[in-house]
Formats: C-alpha cells, structure tokens, sequence
C-alpha cells in the first residue's frame, strides 16, 4: 500500500480495461442522466452526438472503477477532496476503456501532518488510444512518517 | 426551453429533492467505486469518513439527475464539455439532496456560431443546507438565432 511518502511526481500508473456496453450506458443513463441521447440509438442520432454516448458522469464512474481495482494501491484508499475533469470525446457502446495516470505534485498537509494532498493527472482512453476524459483530481493521502 | 440569448449572468434555478439511501450508496459503489467506506457501515466506522458516505462520483450523478429532471431546461439538453468539482463533504444515507445553480458566464463560439459555452456553477446542498459538492460546469448551448 502506498503512503505519501511512497509517491513521487511523475510516477505512473495503468490500469486494467473495462468494456462499456449499451445496456450499462442506457442503464446509467436512466438512473442519473435521463437525456435522450443516452437512453437510445434512435433518439441519440439526431443529437449533437450523433450516436448513442455515455453520460459524461458515467465515464467519470467508470474511470473510479478502473482506479480502485486496478490504479495505485493507495493507503486508506482513492479519497478525492476536489477534481478536474474534461470530456474530449464521448464515450459509445462497445468502447474498451483504460486509464493511465501520473502523479502531478505531492503537497504534505500545514494543518493535519498526519496526511498530503497528491494531485493525479488520470487519462481515460478507449480502444483507438483516444482520450475520452481527462482528469486532474487532489486525494487525500496519509503518511507513513508523522512528522 | 433556453437558448443560448435566454440566459444571463445571474440567472438562477433551484430544482426539486432527492433522498440518498444506504441501499444506493451500496448499490452505486460496488458498481463503481468498491472502496470499504462506500460499501459498509462497519468498515466505514474505522475509515477517514467515520460512518457510510457515498462515493463522490455518486454525489455528481445524483446532482446530473436533479439538473436534467428538475433544472434549467436548456435546449438540446444539458451537454458538458468539463468540469470542476469539490466535495466539502461527503453525503450520508438519508440525506435529501437538492440543487441551486447561477449563470456565472456566456461566450458565444467564435469558430461555431451556432452555439456558445455556459459556465454554470451548482451547489448541492444537503437537508441541513450545507454543501456537499461544488460544481462549475461548462455546457454547450445552441443559439437561437445564428448570427
């Protein structure tokens, strides 16, 4: 497990790939995003985006899902205070997505010594090696040493 | 439905409630985000969160939902092109969850006419008011009259 200490900028990490289907787009969709171009082929082709597209929220989950199970094994866990993310591109059934991150800087906590703040670049791509989101985020990483 | 010429700077909307289960804590957590403090009570007593708290990435969806259903009823749909996103603090089961939105900026395309960027910040408030996440969309709104 990694500890803040473990971490320097410009580490990397890969994780494994996910498989993005229609059913899981339109199911997410009907939960959180119930707009039309996420809900059906039909409906989605006289959109902005043409086709059936994910929600921009369900590429974010699913970016979390890859890091959890397969990004850096953090101490105590992937805890983010606050994020950046963009959405170059949506993301369309049938996608095979990775991400691939860097660690951005390490700043140690003034007030609460016993932790830092680690700023991760995450890129999520799919199959062709497009960038389907970009996310900067600030997790909350403990130290192994409190000062 | 608004356009683009419909909008301006301070503008605000408010849209309706949603009540945050454990069970959907679980559910959206193991689908998307299986850390130990998403998943269970118990293992969340001992964690950084102290009691059960819903993935951040759960927060945003349930914000997405509340914007579509309840919020500015924008034209084509609310499209985000990026975000940023803060999470002061993490939301509980039970909590009741609603939304309030402002204008903060409009920018006609230069290179398309046709739409322009809406910078809207959302704060989502629990039921006690307080804020559990903080949100500047940008958002890709079409013109009513092209120019």
């Amino acid at each position: 497990m990694l500890y803040l200490e473990d971490l320097q900028v410009g580490q990397r990490f890969v994780t494994a790939t996910y498989e993005l289907t229609a059913a899981a787009i339109t199911t997410f969709a009907a939960q959180f995003d119930p707009q039309p171009f996420h809900l059906s082929e039909e409906a989605a082709a006289t959109s902005l985006f043409g086709a059936l597209a994910a929600s921009g929220w369900h590429t974010a989950a699913v970016t979390m899902r890859l890091q959890v199970q397969s990004g850096p094994r953090i101490c105590g866990g992937v805890i983010g205070a606050s994020a950046e993310v963009r959405w170059p591109q949506p993301t369309r059934p049938g996608d095979v997505l990775h991400v691939e991150s860097e660690v951005v800087s390490i700043i140690p906590s003034r007030s609460r010594p016993q932790r830092g703040m680690l700023r991760l670049r995450s890129e999520t791509y799919n199959q062709r090696g497009e960038i389907v989101q970009s996310l900067t985020a600030n997790l909350v990483v403990p130290r192994r040493v409190v000062p």
